[in-house]
């Protein structure tokens, strides 16, 4: 199922892994293949969301269950979601909760980079969601094959060996080999959006233009994924520690590397969804002749431009 | 109607400048608001499709008593769309024809830039089309307010004023001032892709997620645009008069730069119609380990790579 060697070399199998399983079907094809690939090395990372009442301890039964079998590690963690979701959506809460537990286990077991069962669907569902939303083009590549983000301070790599897959082979596989997976709790935190976008629009689309529409899609979103590599070189490497940007050289910029410059100075300093809007609210700042030179940023928070630099204050 | 004050100062009203007129209600539009905004040094280009019968003399005859009623100059040409249309859509061939024209006006009154009356639905529906096609994110962005293209030896430059207004605001203008116009010749050269996704995507999106779906596409378009232009200040500004590209340099810039690079070679060579895939097998050749060293174009041309370099052949 796992057919890219370029992957293979990166991430040799010898070598120890986190992997996020959630015990739903995707992430058990890909615990099964990483494994059958000779990864036996892993270390599986289970979530424990609260969603699914009697259910949420059953699924963690069950993936331990299948550490042992596989004879493999296993890090488990419980969140109340549902609590966490008061001030985002239960699929941002449920993602920031994984990722907080993820970059939790990374720094215990000292293995920065984790296995993720994201798939072709994903890929072109999540496009699709930041199309409609508008969120401009950092926002559209969404998911890339290997990636890092900053959590908590840990540089997690995130690897993602499924994105060139569809589900409907991760079906076929599971089918011909017969592996028992659980309902997806993921799968019921679905926000609305990417609901309508997998039951209907998607649907729709290939009704009305032909099979092939998901795998142009996925194609134009893997090539600009390339391109965030691109835009990536050349932006600083780490932006942690600037609590100050000098306006002056950021006004130089062009459009597009000043958009994901001060993108990621948000991002390193833990602001939470960072929309387009925001990043231009930030942006109107390095206009010196602007009069407004404050911005509200979540949590109290804000960005105020002051003696030629911006930076973000409590 | 235009709002675009920058695009104002960047094109004075006093300079002399072509528009592009079919007589339809988008042309018939931009003509009028910028007669209004004081653009008195126009000359209206209009090229008869031949597509209508007599419908087409009829839509000349009521371009040019425009002309003369807003004492503005006329230039007028006839193409068989169709007969070109041989070796490429309809909505190809039409285009192709009216750049060349265009082209031709250019140098015979020494004026580059041209005014076109594509609005803010049009950019939506290319953006879609280059999307479900597969395009890439060089073909995605599409339409740009201001941009460059080299047709048979001439640069022209041009300028979009309605790329922020949508097809409703301009039939409220038409209506408002009571505006005469034909019916679009170009309406009925729609493209089968065009026309599903003006007449029925567009519409089913805004069904289920909303109105602001239009607005929210087109904004990641402006956006991605502005990338464009970006990217092409990475790129040399004249390439027309290289007949080979060196390998070695190519391979070093990375895939978002090279695959641009290649795709304004091969425009500057006149090979129509370049997509992706024609795009990826000439980058293919770059891999001095393939044995494959040439790749076909259209019209029985080809590139070859010989002794670190890239050429196009007949």
């Amino acid at each position: 199922m796992i057919k890219s060697k370029a992957l293979f070399r990166a991430f040799p199998p010898k070598d120890p892994y986190l992997i996020g399983v959630s015990g739903g079907r995707d992430s058990i094809a890909l615990l099964h293949s990483l494994v059958d690939l000779g990864y036996k090395n892993l270390i599986i990372c289970h979530l424990d969301h609260q969603m699914r009442g009697r259910s949420s301890a059953t699924d963690a039964r069950f993936v331990e269950k299948l550490a042992a079998r596989y004879n493999v590690d296993f890090a488990i963690e419980s969140a109340n979601v549902r609590a966490l979701a008061k001030k985002m959506s239960i699929e941002t809460a449920a993602r920031e909760a994984r990722y907080s537990f993820f970059a939790k286990v990374a720094k215990r077991r000292k293995c920065r980079t984790i296995f993720i069962a994201h798939h072709a669907d994903d890929l072109v569902e999540t496009f699709l969601i930041n199309l409609f939303r508008g969120a401009g083009s950092t926002g559209l590549s969404g998911m890339r094959e290997v990636t890092t983000r900053r959590v908590n301070d840990v540089d997690l790599t995130i690897v993602r060996p499924l994105l060139g897959v569809w589900r409907s082979d991760i079906d076929k596989y599971v089918r011909k080999r017969r592996l028992k997976f659980r309902e997806d709790a993921s799968n019921k935190n679905l926000a609305p959006l990417r609901n309508r976008i997998r039951r209907r629009i998607i649907p729709y689309l290939e009704k009305t233009l032909g099979r092939n529409i998901r795998q142009n899609i996925w194609r134009t979103a893997t090539i600009m994924s390339e391109e965030e590599n691109f835009f990536e070189t050349l932006l600083p490497e780490k932006l942690s520690n600037l609590t100050a940007l000098a306006v002056e050289p950021l006004r130089k910029m062009s459009l597009a590397v000043q958009r994901r410059m001060l993108h990621k100075w948000l991002r390193a300093a833990d602001v939470a969804d960072i929309g387009f809007d925001l990043v231009e609210r930030v942006r109107a700042l390095l206009d010196v002749t602007n009069r407004v030179a404050k911005t509200n940023l979540p949590q109290d928070r804000h960005v105020r431009r002051r003696a030629g630099q911006i930076f973000i204050e409590l």
